[in-house]
């Protein structure tokens, strides 16, 4: 297992999301690179709810910049699926982790179970990210 | 780290890529999912350069399915680079392991280092891989 | 002009969509390519509001396939951008004729106007749509 | 037709590209909007070829835009499948346009047709394109 059982109440996010038939293979499933991109788009969509936004963070230097992904797939979307993307986010030092596990919709079963983490460059040099850690704050616990 | 320190030369399959400028994202570097594309690309044509190709597996109701990858992203590619994307193959157990990395080209500076884990289905059910080790035979020890 | 100036009233679907950050390029608006994706899955959802999914389609041996599309890119969309695609339908012999237009919202600034062609097969072979038509008959005046 | 019988010799530039597997939809065809990812790909290819990549262009200030795209499909690719992507230029006014032509290979089998127009913009702002004719001289008739 990529991390200790979770309570699926313990997130800080949740974004609901269908599949688009575009999204999937010749197998009839989602393609795996587009799950990053559900993660991805789910970040944001936190970091916007959150007040920050991408572009604006990036028209003012700052970049957070991924530095892992371990991501398992347990049960692949179809056509026509709805799923609830989850996110908790927690600091350990200069890095921010976040728990992101998107479930289908309704029914709950998993779909991928995923651990990022993610970095923070400002004018391209790595920092600590104490700027993002100040918008996050009432999310992240040091 | 993904894994220990690996010998350059130990890869049983190697594929040279360039960037296309519509895989680059607002930052100018590549989008973090499209490795995962590049990923997938150099593991189908490891498999038809071993004889097996994936919708002939498909057709024969052979389908090799993703069951985790742990990416480390540690040089970001940009508009114009050329990269070697690199594979190595191991068998545990159920699984097919993949251990593959990219390389910026020349140069060498590492971009991302992964672990794919791969089980197969025979009819929608999971099998120990038996046919997919067969024809892997020349690159998998047990 | 791909067409005569339509009333924007005069559509028969419309969708609500928001740019996702992974859809922009390096120039910071979205890439040509994902506007067809857009327009694509606007397609697809008003064939499910019509009561035809693609997969049922798909697993009942027809297949619609596209054979032209003109667009015309007008104002790109940026980050965080919303907007409205519409989408009218009419039958010309064997092809469906989509008018697909894209509004930014809100305002209503155009971002791309297109023109779809779309024919039917089934089990392969070209039809004259009949199957379709009936499906789409609230829409479509032949 | 999108435009007259042209000489399949007639083209200032050709790229011979592979269908990567990420590329099908369900239907074991490539999906419709990777086309336009391959004719993109295949200008920016020119572009190097010329002397021009899009880097550098954004860099000093040029920025050449999509305005029109007029693509007929009329063979699809599928898994495995080579492509040669042809393309010719001419100059109309302000704009550039761009017939790119993709052919099964070998075989020759026509897949697309299209007619690409574009704009240049300098500082944000249109012009006549008179820097991006100079490097394309050797290519462009007024």
């Amino acid at each position: 297992m990529v991390r200790d059982q979770a309570d699926k109440n313990d997130y800080d996010f949740r974004l609901t999301l269908k599949v688009r038939d575009y999204e999937l293979d010749v197998q009839g499933i989602v393609n795996n690179a587009n799950y990053l991109h559900y993660l991805e788009h789910t970040r944001h969509a936190f970091c916007d709810a959150a007040g920050l936004s991408f572009a604006a963070m990036h028209a003012s230097g700052i970049d957070p910049v991924l530095r892992r992904v371990d991501i398992e797939y347990l049960n692949p979307l179809r056509s026509g699926d709805m799923m609830e993307s989850c996110l908790a986010i927690r600091r350990e030092g200069a890095k921010f982790v976040f728990r992101q596990d998107i479930y289908r919709s309704p029914g709950g079963d998993p779909v991928v179970k995923a651990r990022v983490e993610v970095v923070c460059l400002e004018n391209g040099r790595l920092t600590r990210g104490d700027a993002l850690a100040e918008a996050f704050s009432e999310y992240v616990n040091d």
